[in-house]
């Protein structure tokens, strides 16, 4: 399987793609710039959103569900969402479709809509207009919802999981009575996806606030947490908002508070989307395909029985299925592959492709003896195993690739993370090295910009010490710099 | 809270949107026909998705995700389903708004799509397109596949869960090598829903056929359960449909038999939606609110704390958490009520309202007995009971109310279910009693359709034993009869 597959130093965008097609992870489709995400891809995705949604709850958000079509006049109510969201949207003009008279079908004119609706490219607008009539008094705060959901940006250039019209995303949104809390909830957020990022899909992210440039239209701060590729490339993995009360007014949404005044509610929103299993790809994939994370892999475990006599076969599948009931006893997730129309080796190559962390091979002759092979998918190490105590081995080998997972991609991001004093080495590390540059910038839209002109690197984040750490001077113009930034290029 | 809601006698519909509404359970948007599913309700479409979910993957299925639009043409391909589905849908024409120059957005007319694209309102069309790329040889058979996905038929007129232009549903596509396989897998996701809907809704479902008229768009045969809501119409609660080789010739799904002959591939489809959640509230519910089943209630148990003093609070409160604790280790789902701004009888009301099966009471005086007081929400009965040994009784009056919900329901349908012989009798029974209605009928379009102008009264089902029960003669048309099949009015 692996021997038509491209290597990473080839073609790092073609061996991702290659890798998702190949790994049965999702595919374009019929409707351009939209994906199908496959089996294997959405028990991922399955995955991460146990985990999320669990996290959520344990801070207290419950999950709701608003419409998927927006009036189109919602866009225009906050001038600056408009300049950001309302352009490259799918528009829902007609309602009905009618008989050609030659079997095909034709919109109906008839059927014309009295106002064009937008496929929600994310929900601020119609959830206001609904919060509008959920808050009275202080006592209907905070709204701590989040939803789970489809949504449509119109891209001209796609690429699966990391840029596609259509993407399922969570988008939390909640209102606050106070500035300060709805700070704090932004903030906590950007936490709960840190942990996310670094503990379920063994990611290493920085965490930082987006520049004005670069900020969520209607939002008066954008954290993020950033990401940093095997091609050096950063990958924004998700933001949360602080949006003031900009939503609020927008749509008139007011209460009355414990010092019995009228005001505007505070807000934030927060979301991460499919784009993450990109993100879980290009941090510790390899040349052999895919590797997965043991708490988000959709099998932990799998066990290939080898033999070649019917008596063999029976033996070793009855004693798969031991192995695999005594593991499953531990919350362990296992897939046994008793496939009789396929060998072995093409076994170990589609699982190994697949990403599976562990792999536990068992033939006649480990029948004898009581042991299995083990092998681990992160460093393709194998080793003999006693059957006796296997479920403990294996727990602890788990958390082991999980946490050898994360030190690598750290390991990578420390030696990609390059400090620079002056536009020679900035230049000189983005072309050579790539990866996160730590660079003095005067803190203006338009050196920012000219850099993103002249390099394609852009500000990543602005980390959320900056202002308390060294000042400088900036690497482009010269003046002073109240702190380092973090540039890259990025997806 | 209860006071100003409707009676079922008075106005059955305006008490199931009242009570909709006023449960917090889902509310009208701004975007015509589109409902917001509140936090309450979508919490119980999390628990029937989980139960459902777990009932999907333990018969074999895996989810997967396709694209939410459909190319216009998709619709065309296959005969029958271009009739039943490409009429009211929502068509998408556009891909870009652009400033007006006020302040608003318009439609760019430069962004016009080459082919109208359709918000799905069944996804067999983009599903059997992609599954002719899945499927070669008789190895990549079965797909069984699932996907939980919104949906959209733009409805004229709407009723919260009970029609909306969006829903929200699961709709399950599989493929087989054989006509026999795809037959079974049909009857046993029938099978599936039935379970659900009796043991986790307490909703008494009839299984049945469908006649030729109320069959799926493309179907060979659709499987349904029926349930009789108070009122005495029927809700079809799910459908599963054997598609026979209709939708692989029309998209070309082929594959190379065990006998290296070039088949096409046979199919079905099952899907249920949010629409259950309208039939579950009126299963159950009564003039006082909600009523949910243990096994679907968001919250089992609600402890209410009663106290005047502040040493008072902290000793009922800290009971409250204690009991709480010792019930969730049982992995029952509790609720603590402690809110300080409103006082116990508001509490009361209002969980009795949102129809938390059981209430736990506890009060300065319970502290001094080690009691508390027991309130069922199906019954309206209390009791007096000690702390000890209190999670077991949980456990059992749980059990209990979940039992007599569902034999409370069998027992109103079968009350509600009228043999009858002939068409006096048919007239008599639709009239002054509604319900099922079991009626000869002699199996032809025309007379169902006479009957329906008639009467309003439709075939919901044909039994599955139909034909090798009792012949007889039709109510309507005195010609001969097969067997009875079930007569009602429906939602």
């Amino acid at each position: 399987m692996a021997k038509d597959f491209t290597t990473r130093k080839e073609d790092y965008s073609k061996w991702y793609n290659d890798l998702v097609i190949k790994a049965d992870l999702a595919e374009t489709s019929a409707v351009r710039g939209s994906m199908v995400i496959k089996p294997y891809g959405y028990a991922i995705w399955e995955m991460m959103q146990a985990a999320l949604d669990k996290m959520f709850k344990d801070t207290g958000h419950v999950n709701a569900y608003f419409p998927l079509f927006i009036p189109k006049s919602f866009f225009s109510k906050e001038a600056k969402h408009v300049e950001g969201f309302a352009k490259e949207c799918a528009v829902v003009t007609h309602y009905r479709l009618k008989n050609d008279g030659q079997g095909g079908v034709i919109v109906d004119p008839d059927a014309k809509l009295e106002e064009e609706l937008i496929v929600r490219p994310t929900s601020e607008t119609i959830i206001w207009d609904t919060y509008r009539k959920w808050v009275q008094s202080w006592r209907d705060l905070p709204i701590l919802v989040n939803q789970w959901a489809n949504v449509v940006r119109w891209e001209m250039r796609t690429r699966l999981f990391l840029r596609t019209s259509e993407f399922l995303w969570q988008e939390g949104h909640t209102a606050h009575a106070t500035r300060v809390e709805a700070e704090v909830e932004a903030k906590k957020m950007l936490g709960v996806y840190t942990t996310f990022a670094e503990e379920f899909m063994a990611m290493p992210v920085l965490q930082g606030v987006k520049t004005e440039n670069e900020r969520f239209a209607g939002a008066l701060e954008t954290y993020c947490i950033e990401a940093l590729m095997q091609d050096g490339k950063a990958l924004q993995a998700g933001t949360s908002h602080f949006l003031g009360q900009n939503f609020a007014k927008a749509f008139d949404v007011k209460f009355l508070s414990k010092e019995n005044k009228l005001e505007h509610v505070w807000a934030t929103s927060w979301g991460v989307s499919t784009r993450l299993i990109g993100g879980l790809i290009m941090t510790h994939s390899d040349d052999n395909g895919l590797v997965l994370p043991p708490k988000l892999a959709p099998f932990q475990v799998v066990i290939v029985p080898i033999y070649r006599k019917d008596e063999e076969q029976i033996a070793v599948i009855n004693k798969g299925l031991e192995i695999k009931a005594n593991l499953e006893k531990a919350g362990i997730r296992v897939k046994l592959d008793d496939r009789d129309t396929q060998k072995p080796g093409y076994k170990f190559a589609e699982w190994e492709f697949k990403g599976v962390p562990l792999r536990i091979a068992i033939g006649p002759r480990d029948i004898e003896n009581n042991t299995v092979e083990l092998a681990r998918r992160d460093t393709l190490e194998k080793s003999l195993t006693a059957v006796d105590g296997l479920r403990n081995i294996v727990i602890d080998l788990l958390d082991k690739i999980q946490e050898n997972l994360f030190t690598r991609a750290l390991n990578f991001r420390s030696s990609h993370t390059t400090t620079v004093e002056n536009w020679a080495e900035f230049k000189d590390a983005l072309q050579n090295k790539g990866g996160f540059i730590m660079a003095h910038w005067d803190g203006t839209n338009e050196t920012e910009e000219k850099i993103k002109e002249e390099t394609k690197a852009t500000i990543r984040s602005i980390p959320l010490d900056y202002g308390n750490s060294e000042e400088g001077i900036c690497v482009y113009s010269g003046k002073p710099s109240k702190g380092r930034v973090v540039f890259a290029k990025a997806y």
